[in-house]
């Protein structure tokens, strides 16, 4: 039996087969005598190209399109490859057998009668099938956890304005996990109940979090995956903003943990104002960008495994290495002004400021902020590198020459919308001889007019030089101090205290949340739902105690497309 | 006297002044009597519009170009207005007057003919002259700083270009600051001398390093700003390449703080590889860039403030937390593949790579991250989420269906070109019942397989999960570990570790550096160096103990460019 390896396949055309069943069908074949390697594939390209790599295509065309089953053998001879082929619709049909139990509703509304309690439908049919199954679990006044992925963006905006409107979740699409009134969705960790709750656009840094907290002997509140896209500007965040609001009012819940790629920037700071109303600590972690400090009872924190340590020591209340002097400033003040001479002293600032604030203008460029229009005059948040190139033509640098510098605290310190100034400087060598000598008698005359109109005038320093400077940094503090200028000796110092003041200035009031708020019972235990789809869900919600019925679900029409269209339509039409 | 105040304002067409000398006329004017305010610019549009929002521009058109002065003051009355006006020449004159001394050469030739031992020539001219008195000075066979802005990159590329052919250093343009030998230039911060070598792309960045250092009572060897623009793609990285080189033998520095704004890619990667071959432990920060570890004595750190306190621990060795095991990977074995089953976890993975090895493919999108062309096979170094939609239409999730990452497994071990296959386990509800017991068997025998061909694979594996997991962590942990795999619970665990095992990958041989190296001499004490530009830098090196010598420069032709132009061909055809 020295003959080459024969490749052979099959296609089963336009038919609508679970994912468990094919894999079952694959390892089936596999160890059927004779037979090499099998593989049971949906012929879409992708799994074409997938089979080939693996030496399982044989080299003719063969005819199928990503709605048709293609099933493929390698064995040993060709008697052996026919044999395992012909064999294939007597497996399917075994297996149909076998997951014979007593009773399977084949609707989501049948499925209801016998659960009437479940507040949840789990669905994880495939992405084209999805949207459709979750809209009837809203008709039907659930909550749906949308397991699938490939659900065009468009029906995910559909879907969620539709639960907002009624009070409803919709976990997804795409959404890998969630742990809800301490059951686990999808795939998702046991942990201990607590009093940590998590909100996450991605599934596996829910799941890596959860873990870290346990592995703490920290316990979860409620775990709640939104899906990847609700922070896109085009979902706008709607779950995100009704999670917060659930967890806001959760009584279990004292923690929270927010995990998002970097949002877009108006989702983020409306996300981040709403993470403010929860009064709760908040840790946020946007997946890959820098942490640009604390707003209030917000942190933002840099990795997964931070996350998880900032939210303990946040709600232990022992993270408080700030001084506690709130700064209450009138309402119309604002905006935060910088006039700095060191570009990147600037642009440390300004990387922090879009995530939080907008808008936010410079003469620095930097993604979120905007190019300020006239350099003369600032607007919104503004930023200025005085040192860069177009305020330097025929003019000394301003770590020399403070006029241009000092006109514009003037002129900043004037517009009753300011509410707080940064300023650098940069002694040494080259440098002006005396910079707070220039600078303290300016800011105390800004902060006394501020003061004289009813205003506060907040004036941050960051200084950045040693005590062997010529102009002795010391002194210069000093004399800064008592201009009543807060010093400090480095930006990443003077960003804390950004946005701290940031989280202090009265922005406008957070909009209310829009549709109607989900009751805390949606998330209560006990736990029971309903499981369309993939049947390895149905069992683990079993295994956890919770009571769950599973759809015997068939894609309408067996899967074909046109039928399924013209059944639609007739449902519509009723 | 309760009359409007009144705004004058005089043109100087087309003179060249002194900056400081306009400082000073500027402050001269507004002392004389009657005077309110005064300003004193070159008449470019954002000078104009500074003039304007103080208030200092009549109503009236005023003729005057970016090349020439205006001089605008605002005075209790017309003949206060017109008599300081009038002094307007004398005061320029007397300024002249005062800076009168012994002797002052008028040529960058005659000045070295007075101090011939300089070996660096500070250029702070205006920025349409500087590159041309930079390249006399490189013809002259000096070192240069060039702190002038509003040089042209492709004049910056020339320059660069040649000082490397000699064995020189140009320091900017745009460089405001650099310590070399203990001496100051620009804008520089006085500090002890000691064993950290600054370089820098960032003047501000560098100051602010410098500053903490000696905070932190350490004393600086180098500090050696670049310019802003050195690493881009067009610039290449030229001088933070000849200043590593010259930091490696420098026997005064121990230890190296590089800093940039993010780098193009693939000089990133030029410059990685160089701070590695000076065997001297490096701390790099990306200003703004999420730090991602370790790669051998090379350490990546998250803002300014850390690369100073990182480069402390790194140079007394406290910072070892990595296992000593270093694997020697036989040449040829280069790439690292990653099978990922979590979005996140790839995507954590795949943000550390760019910065430190190319080329990198994924099917997820990242910046510096290629697309994958074919998503069966790998290329490169390729990091795979097998979670993401295209894999996942008709089968089931790669956490509960293995066959895929099985069957990719073994096609990645195979490549001989592969060193390190990452993988993810991730457990809990609704996920495989076994992971390690599909996952074991196969990496035991891809291990040895290798191992047979005369390679080493290894192997990292991050398990996500609970010990109250049905799967039971620790027992999973202990199958991944017999099967020889290296496993850890965090992804950025698994991170450090492939940072780590980078580094151990015997990559390309570094190419030798280009051009000439720079002496040792160039950057050792004492320091004696040439001024052209601003005076108070001269000062300031006097000031600080070194010999200097300061050129009464003139713009060719008195600032006349048609003029300068002919007389450059002249001078050219000489």
């Amino acid at each position: 039996m020295s003959a080459e390896p024969v490749t052979r396949c099959a296609v089963r055309a336009g038919a609508y087969y679970d994912s468990v069943v094919l894999m079952q069908l694959q390892r089936a074949l596999a160890t059927l005598p004779g037979v090499l390697d099998a593989g049971v594939v949906m012929a879409t390209p992708a799994n074409r190209d997938l089979l080939e790599a693996s030496g399982l295509l044989p080299g003719s065309e063969i005819a199928a399109g990503p709605n048709d089953l293609l099933i493929a053998v390698k064995a040993e001879s060709e008697a052996a490859a026919g044999e395992a082929l012909a064999r294939i619709d007597s497996l399917l049909q075994v297996r149909r057998a076998e997951t014979g139990q007593d009773f399977r509703p084949r609707s989501l509304a049948s499925a209801l009668k016998q659960l009437p309690e479940a507040r949840w439908v789990l669905v994880s049919v495939p992405g084209r099938y999805a949207a459709s199954v979750a809209d009837e679990a809203l008709d039907l006044g659930r909550n749906v956890f949308l397991y699938s992925d490939n659900v065009p963006l468009s029906e995910e905006v559909a879907l969620k304005r539709k639960a907002r409107e009624r009070g409803l979740l919709v976990l997804g699409p795409d959404c890998g996990t969630a742990i809800i009134g301490g059951t686990g969705f999808g795939f998702s960790n046991r942990v201990q109940p607590g009093e940590y709750g998590i909100i996450s656009a991605s599934g596996t840094g829910l799941q890596e979090v959860v873990c870290f907290l346990q592995g703490k002997n920290q316990g979860i509140s409620q775990a709640i995956g939104i899906g990847g896209r609700d922070l896109s500007a085009e979902v706008g965040g709607i779950t995100a903003l009704q999670a917060l609001d659930l967890l806001r009012r959760d009584p279990k819940t004292e923690a929270i943990v927010l995990i998002s790629k970097p949002p877009a920037s108006e989702v983020a700071q409306r996300l981040i104002s709403f993470a403010h109303a929860t009064g709760k600590p908040t840790v946020v972690y946007f997946l890959g960008a820098p942490p640009v400090g604390r707003l209030q009872e917000v942190w933002f924190t840099r990795s997964l495994d931070s996350a998880a340590d900032d939210v303990i020591e946040l709600r232990y209340g022992k993270r408080s290495d700030w001084e506690d002097w709130p700064i209450h400033f009138p309402a119309g003040q604002r905006w935060v002004r910088g006039l700095f001479s060191g570009g990147t002293l600037a642009l440390e600032v300004l990387r922090t400021l879009p995530a939080l604030v907008s808008p936010v203008f410079s003469n620095l460029s930097y993604p979120g902020v905007h190019p300020l229009p006239d350099s003369a005059h600032s607007q919104g948040h503004t930023i200025l590198d005085l040192g860069a190139d177009e305020y330097t033509v025929g003019r000394l640098h301003p770590m020399i020459d403070f006029d241009l510098r000092l006109r514009r605290l003037k002129q900043e310190a004037a517009d009753p919308e300011v509410a707080l100034l940064l300023l650098d400087v940069v002694l040494g060598d080259g440098a002006h001889a005396d910079p707070a000598g220039e600078l303290a008698p300016a800011i105390e005359r800004a902060k006394a007019d501020a003061k004289a109109a009813g205003r506060i005038l907040d004036v941050a320093v960051v200084v950045v030089g040693t005590d062997l400077d010529p102009q002795d940094a010391k002194r210069q503090i000093a004399t800064l101090k008592q201009s009543g200028a807060w010093v400090c000796r480095t930006v990443a110092h003077l960003v804390s205290y950004t946005v701290q003041r940031l989280g202090e200035i009265r922005g406008d009031e957070i909009p209310p949340l829009e549709g109607r708020p989900v009751p805390l019972a949606a998330v209560s235990p006990p736990v029971a739902a309903i499981n369309v789809g993939l049947e390895s869900f149905y069992d683990s919600l079993i295994s956890q105690g919770a009571r769950a019925v599973h759809v015997d679900w068939k894609p309408p029409a067996g899967g074909n497309e046109k039928m399924a269209g013209i059944l639609a339509r007739m449902k519509r039409s009723r």
